[in-house]
């Protein structure tokens, strides 16, 4: 893994000539710095140590990971590469355990794989180029997906301008656009103006680093709180709309994202304030039933501790820092996919979404 | 001011010749240093600048502050002291807005000194030895008060252990034994046990820095969490009673604590969790009929953009810092002071509580 600089326009991730150039987000806000992503252990370094992060773009870094491992194969034949991608897959989706587009993105690169494999004229090389163009296209279809959900989500906003969002569901986080950021992006486009209050987010403060940094590029007027402040902001009547991402949405609704999510969300539930999440359908994990079940990261304490390189805390405390909570359904307004607006029942709702995409 | 080490028993404020020792809490946790304040201008850099902060501790300071000044000064006639009081009266009660105690210590040093003075017999000596007294008497009292609270809180404790607390409460904000953590101290010489779950409370992190490290010299079993966690802690379970102190206390039974506690008190409301006040009557401001009429210290972006030396937010990017927020009467569901456990409707059984105090 290197570093690169690259002087345009920035972006999250890109492939470029057989290898996967990201923006090292842990850098930021003081950087602006890439990094060349050579091998499927660069990938899993990179998602596991927070270089990228977000579920969705976590998922297409991923998918890209699974090109990588097959176009740096020398297997014989298509079986024996088979057989790579399968501990590949199994390898990339242990990186990280909580976003499911880390696993659905790769379980599709193998599953294509697998179809392609079947047809008798398939070589190597076709396996390995039909795995760069799946790739390709679950990032193309991301952004897509981000593009729509901005769309629906601004039909939810008409007068809704004062928004209030935690950690980072912006472009940062996606192939462009963002989840959560996606209706600022879109309605920027189109002449809007927004207020926006951003959690800083601790422990990892994706919020002030990530969040504040992108919607300052993007010349949006931003208001950084630490997360205590929420209530407060709430209770001045200055949030017209909490938005927030998903790392994992159960089949009835309730939401996995990132720690502090749940909190915003009753907090808003008691100021009335609507509550949305934006995800792309890849986001639904229909074999979770409910939120209990989704696996809740455990990450370092030094992450609380000394997360700002001096020790905040008496040595030896115990520290308690799950990455994410789950929010239950019944707080949650709307979730907004690339297809539409789902509303409660959810379990009725994502389903009628997922079956448009796969009837 | 210098600093100097002291080889005993930790100590929040301690009077010691003709001079104010302190605990400088910026250095916690890495270090238990001590500052001696000779000067009133010492004393108010020493609260302006958070070496001292906490309610009742601010107010003892600014007691000793006027005790020094008296001391200190050339007066040539006790109407000529009273003047120099008064100035320093204002003085120090300007280093800080939110806190009463502030204002409420240095206006009950003032008016000691005016009644003295008033006694024929009354020499310049003898003010500055009664005022002296008066401080001593202050800090005696907040003593009394914590131990009380202590016992009182207790009570309503029986089966409560496991505490979520939010900024520092402690013995490092009062005389000793601390507002909040009051039964904590008190219980553990009972042989009581206790689980608590400490808000690191961003931006300053008293909670980490002071919190925790004073209730891990006391051998309690601590859980540090960011105060994005609370909800997800709350909602498993494991907390049986929030107890926060208080800043300032409208005659409603608003409270006007460190930022975040709106947050958690909602929170608790909606986990059913009782949430506890914890302040020394003269915390209670009966000028102030409601909580909004309450000022509310705006404190450096600085705090949360490089609180910890590093930039943790892009350049120029606008911040939102409030010291404290407002809990609405509403969602507390006991205040606890020295003379008892008072409950809603606080505009009566606040004033009944200090009726006893100045029948």
């Amino acid at each position: 893994m290197k570093s690169v600089s690259v002087a345009e326009e920035w972006f999250t991730v890109r492939w470029m000539n057989g290898r996967l150039l990201i923006m090292d987000q842990r850098q930021l806000p003081q950087a602006e710095s890439y990094v060349v992503l050579e091998t499927l252990e660069d990938v899993f370094e990179a998602i596991r140590t927070l270089m990228v992060r977000g579920a969705p773009a976590i998922g297409i870094v991923a998918a890209w990971g699974m090109a990588l491992a097959a176009n740096q194969s020398v297997a014989g034949d298509t079986q024996k590469l088979l057989e790579e991608l399968k501990l590949a897959r199994d390898y990339v989706a242990s990186a990280r355990p909580t976003a499911v587009n880390l696993s659905w993105a790769v379980n599709r690169m193998m599953a294509k794989a697998e179809r392609s494999a079947k047809d008798d004229r398939a070589t190597i090389v076709l396996l390995k180029n039909v795995l760069i163009q799946e790739a390709a296209l679950i990032q193309r279809e991301d952004e897509g997906a981000s593009r729509a959900m901005g769309e629906h989500l601004l039909s939810l906003l008409d007068k809704s301008y004062g928004i209030l969002t935690h950690c980072n569901a912006g472009q940062l986080a996606t192939s462009r656009y963002g989840t959560a950021l996606s209706p600022i992006y879109v309605g920027i486009e189109k002449g809007k103006k927004f207020h926006v209050f951003v959690d800083e987010t601790r422990p990892v403060l994706q919020g002030s680093r990530l969040t504040a940094w992108e919607l300052q590029k993007l010349g949006v007027d931003v208001t950084l709180i630490c997360d205590n402040m929420a209530a407060a902001v709430m209770s001045q009547h200055k949030v017209d709309a909490v938005i927030v991402g998903a790392d994992r949405i159960a089949g009835n609704g309730d939401v996995a994202n990132k720690i502090g999510t749940l909190g915003v969300a009753l907090l808003a539930h008691h100021y009335q304030i609507p509550f949305y999440v934006a995800a792309p359908l890849s986001t639904v994990d229909l074999a979770v039933s409910d939120g209990r079940q989704i696996p809740i990261e455990q990450r370092s304490s030094d992450e609380i501790v000394k997360g700002f390189g001096v020790a905040t805390a008496p040595e030896g405390i115990s520290v308690y820092n799950p990455a994410f909570d789950v929010t239950p359904h019944a707080y949650i307004s709307a979730i907004v996919t690339e297809r539409g607006v789902a509303r409660r029942p959810y379990s009725v709702s994502l389903r009628e979404q997922m079956r448009e995409v796969n009837p």
